[in-house]
């Protein structure tokens, strides 16, 4: 069973209409669109006669085929006729998202010589004798770079670096919006590990961080990993730490909510890839009981069959009683279910089965492990990836904070310590009279939380830190 | 005899003095100033009082060292003290010069799932299904890299990808200054050509075209050539075409004023680096009657030793009668010369050598080949890169419309027409009754510039055009 889909902004289409000018014409258009299951956002005017009148419809549909379903009920209509349909989530995206704006004006010759020759020389001279100064004098200040390959993008998988640009454009778009950072999309045509490498080392002069974006696993953990070692500015794969920070938050809170203390839990973990795996090491960070984690076949124990390094790393130190079995046999008795995995592999039956107070994030997106509601029905709390659900788990809420917290900490590294101080700073901005069920995680629009993550992440990494 | 510095704003300071506040204070200021040979710019009170007097004081200097002569001589004259000095040009690059912009709002939840998502996934999906999506739904539309690996900036030579930064900023800046072009700065570490080219083809997805910038020759000429060869965007290396473009488009004005068909002139390039190749080959497609290049050691013809591939190219079609001997030698007789290469290298004797209505060209910088006021004695026209005399050769002339032209044609690649097009729109901003010696070629800040170049480079590299 997959959760319904409802009608959102991400599906809105403006319909141009015309329409006999008679007593019955709104009613009509109103009835088509609502029997549709649509949602009326505006209707605009465009000109009118006696006779007729010509209209902009916007609507929010539930999707690409939902939105083909309206406009052919408003055609099959009497009295009116499609003219035109605008998809608006295009319109928005012609000629892409973010711009390159000068912070200096160049009206006149004056400041022609400053910002360019023959002034400019003076300041490459000086960081030339003073590598330090490119983070005083250049935009290496305030600059990161999203860096792709476009082989893991949202839920479509290895769509390639060109269809990834709009996603890594939304990114930096959100980065200035929600932290002053100024963030530029790289998108590589490769997919050799060793390749993106060199070439994120040999770009990193200008930049004072590097966010990894839906890249692969297992391949984004080598390519992480080896940027750390040989780039002196923090690397920062978002797909596993941004989702990581934002579970361990909302965790620390619905904790608060059940009154349980981390030490005594035992998590169950559906998905052993990036997010996963990130999840499951801040968790063990924070002092958490014991973590079981669940691939396709089920629970990672020491006896598993053909762990990769990476899962190896992973049952060193969870499943401390090596449980195997399905993921319904390890979630029974389970106090927290996190799921970074797949749609519909959790059943009610299987939420009842948990111990008292059931946690449930069901975060593979855009289905969940499991119907929000459905869990609901047995589970203390439940949060998802949707934006239409309370709880939503959303990586907005770390990415932005923690690039502002590097860039004003001029760090040279990302540190684990950093990840949980983020964490901790996102579950406290919801404050003790304000946590319940239904309000474990500030909204992404709450602009308490960049400015708090930003301040705990500087202060972690910042050297007497 | 090297060029007297005059004072300019890209060597601008502000002090802040205290004065007693007597009736001779500000005499005994300006003549301190004036002592120095600095130019006072503005002079603004910061706080007074009964005795003393604070102010800021904003002067243009020559260099460096002036600056430093004429903050001494202040604090030597009677009665002031010199609290700071402050370096217009370093205030004006804190935090860089450049930032990256959102074009979408991100007010609410609807823009927020239409420009990430869940909308921005069909947008993917759209550009994943036709590749072609990209220059219509993202930033690929309007921008471009400007790629360097810091190996010749300015005349400072290798002084590194960090130390280059500030420049390339600069770029990006007029960039979009002049055109509205989005460019954005690729600072590499590496100066390996493989590497360059490999890492280049890699981030093309994101840019619609490839200023290089800033590389040594000969290794600039390989990465050009190979990128064009693997990428479908045009890849064009500034510091030859930009160059070759201005130059041609002067000349073309200049031969106007003298009266002569470019068929009929032979020209003297002394440099045969980067820009006198891109110089010399425009020349060619001109219809220049001959040229004659000089390197260090005197004129390239066809018995020259040690011709490296890219000479031989060259000689291979100049100098048509195998001259030799050194640039004076080759100079006498000349109609035009044009200098990219050091220094002080032209007497004028040689001038005086040249044949009636010299043109010099001494664009060396920041000091030319010849003072052009010596060259002026003897010359009909004198152009040099310096803004504080006539005739300024600037690349920013160029650059701004012709990628704006590569742009709006959605061109694949970069052609000779298209540059000499470039050329001829430039000569034609200066109208027939405009042109004489001392205004051969615009202002920068003329604004017909970019347009005219767009809509030329556009025509030109239009399938149809």
């Amino acid at each position: 069973m997959s959760v319904a889909k409802l009608p959102s902004a991400g599906f809105s289409i403006t319909v141009r209409l015309s329409l006999t000018a008679d007593a019955g014409a709104v009613g009509r258009l109103t009835t088509a669109v609502g029997q549709a299951g649509a949602i009326v956002t505006a209707l605009d005017v465009v000109s009118s006669d006696h006779k007729r009148v010509v209209v902009d419809l916007t609507c929010d549909t539930a999707d690409s085929a939902h939105a083909q379903e309206v406009t052919a009920s408003l055609s099959e209509a009497p009295g009116i006729t499609v003219r035109k349909v605008s998809d608006r989530t295009f319109l928005l995206h012609l000629g892409g998202k973010i711009e390159v704006s000068s912070k200096v004006s160049l009206r006149n010759r004056d400041e022609l010589s400053m910002a360019y020759t023959p002034g400019v020389a003076r300041v490459c001279r000086a960081i030339a004798e003073n590598p330090e100064d490119a983070r005083r004098l250049t935009i290496k200040r305030n600059t990161i770079a999203v860096v792709t390959d476009g082989t893991a993008v949202l839920g479509l998988g290895n769509i390639g670096p060109s269809a990834a640009l709009p996603v890594m454009e939304g990114k930096a778009a959100l980065f200035k919006k929600f932290a002053g950072v100024d963030a530029w999309p790289v998108c590589l045509d490769t997919q050799d590990s060793d390749e993106i490498v060199d070439i994120v080392a040999a770009m990193a002069p200008a930049y004072g961080g590097i966010n990894l974006e839906d890249i692969a696993a297992p391949r984004c953990f080598e390519i992480e990993a080896r940027l750390r070692e040989r780039l002196n500015i923090p690397v920062f794969h978002d797909d596993q730490h941004g989702t990581a920070i934002v579970v361990n938050a909302a965790l620390t809170n619905a904790l608060r909510v059940v009154d349980k203390r981390i030490e005594d839990v035992r998590v169950t973990v559906s998905g052993a890839g990036a997010a996963g795996t990130a999840i499951i090491n801040l968790l063990l960070k924070s002092g958490v009981g014991d973590v079981v984690v669940c691939d396709r076949d089920g629970a990672l124990h020491r006896g598993s069959a053909n762990l990769t390094p990476q899962w190896q790393k992973l049952v060193d130190c969870t499943n401390r009683d090596s449980a195997s079995g399905t993921l319904s046999d390890v979630v029974a008795g389970s106090d927290v279910f996190i799921g970074v995995s797949a749609p519909n592999v959790l059943t009610g039956e299987d939420v009842k089965s948990m111990a008292k107070d059931p946690i449930v994030f069901a975060l593979a997106n855009p289905d969940p492990e499991i119907d929000p509601r459905e869990a609901a029905e047995h589970a203390a709390i439940v949060a998802t990836g949707r934006s239409d659900r309370p709880n939503q788990i959303n990586n907005v809420l770390a990415f932005p904070g923690v690039f502002r917290g590097m860039l004003d900490a001029q760090a040279e590294s990302w540190s684990d310590d950093a990840a949980l101080a983020a964490s901790v700073a996102i579950a406290d901005v919801v404050g003790a009279e304000e946590v319940n069920p239904s309000y474990i995680i500030p909204s992404v629009f709450d602009n308490h939380v960049a400015p708090a993550v930003a301040q705990a992440v500087k202060d972690a990494l910042r050297p007497e830190g």
